[in-house]
């Protein structure tokens, strides 16, 4: 098994169908009030609903009142009440999927946050749309396909240095300064002390790749792709 | 006059009425390529499209090919070239729009430039669908509505401190720790030394207001009130 549970945060409900299938498949599927009626109106039971219960309908809010775990504490976010409780749980590995695509701010705090998670000993990565962010520590590695693009957003790291990347890391003081990075081989390596995040973008449109990275690049891979192209989920920490 | 040009950047096509208002109402218009096609089939013409002319139809990019200002160098996003582009014809009163809503790691990466378009002496704002972004450095006031959900995403800056808004604030070392303030007057002033990001949503349904805000709180204006209800992008830095 690959998590232990799923938390759907208040943001845009997934539409990738990556994200779509972790949800469908978890073994436990916590809600953020705010998304637990979008996820009952598309046929489901949440096997949780977290937070303060106003952003739930009032018919869900008496249907599921025995799901409802109300948390109206205002230091944090639904989506950190929702990991709190998965932790209390014994449930530390943990996807986050439709936490992005809101407000801006929202988007910032709920990724930012995933540091917080790896400090907390969460095993933790967010599917977005797009790709998936996973807080590292220290030095990792993760399986990709050449071409496949990778950003590393630095929090606390040092001595930054990457293998199997088009471009070079430094230890990064802006945001932007790590993204839009590419791999060449199967896998890369972040060598480096401390924090960071790594994305790294489900696929990309070959056209769009750099002439140095095109040279290394495959197939692009439709839906039916998605599991073999990024393998990256699968990597050792969830002790496979 | 508000702005000497807008940037129509790569991301989602803008949806909220304020972002396509400032885009209507643009002196000078710069599309990223990638975002060309789109302006164009809504019957526009740009003043210049930046980027390396890879994103843009066949037709349009020979259509205009007189308004296509290639640069290919890869160290720097379109919006980026976007804006040098525009610093270096002195106008330096930008407001960028369609950079957010796509990828994850693109987002963060063009919110952060801000930071250094602040740095290069651009007077620069992003335009969401949901609020704006401005970089700021040192002690700024803006003007808002009591009850207005305001996020503060720290930088470099030290010595951070609020005036009018509902929750304290300190020197935030990870992003989320600023986010989901809310204005508690008329205005709001932050006292800092260094550089800072500030994002002021442009409403909040009511019922979403802390309790404390809410006291404060007056009525959610609808589309027609958004600039009364929105001043502060109107504030003493563009001169006025």
């Amino acid at each position: 098994m690959l998590f232990d549970a799923v938390v759907l945060a208040n943001g845009e409900y997934p539409t990738n169908p990556l994200p779509l299938k972790i949800l469908a498949e978890a073994p436990y599927v916590v809600c953020c009030d705010g998304a637990a009626d979008e996820y009952i109106r598309r046929g489901n039971v949440p096997d949780v609903i977290i937070g303060d219960g106003d952003s739930i309908s009032e018919d869900n809010r008496n249907r599921y009142s025995h799901l409802l775990h109300r948390i109206s504490e205002q230091e944090t976010n639904d989506q950190t009440k929702a990991v709190r409780f998965l932790l209390s749980q014994g449930k530390r590995h943990i996807a986050i999927t439709g936490a992005t695509g809101k407000r801006e701010d929202h988007t910032l705090g709920n990724i930012s946050l995933l540091i917080d998670y790896m400090r907390a000993e969460a095993d933790v990565r967010m599917f977005t749309d797009y790709g998936v962010f996973i807080p590292c520590r220290d030095v990792r590695t993760f399986s990709c396909s050449p071409g496949q693009q990778v950003s590393i957003i630095n929090f606390t790291a040092r001595g930054l240095h990457g293998k199997g990347l088009v471009y070079p890391l430094s230890d990064f003081t802006n945001w932007w300064q790590g993204t839009l990075n590419e791999c060449t081989e199967a896998e890369f390596t972040i060598e480096a002390e401390g924090e960071y995040l790594v994305f790294i973008s489900f696929q990309q449109p070959p056209q769009r790749l750099s002439a140095k990275a095109r040279r290394f690049s495959g197939e692009t891979p439709g839906i039916e792709g998605i599991e073999l192209y990024y393998p990256g989920w699968r990597d050792a920490s969830f002790g496979e």
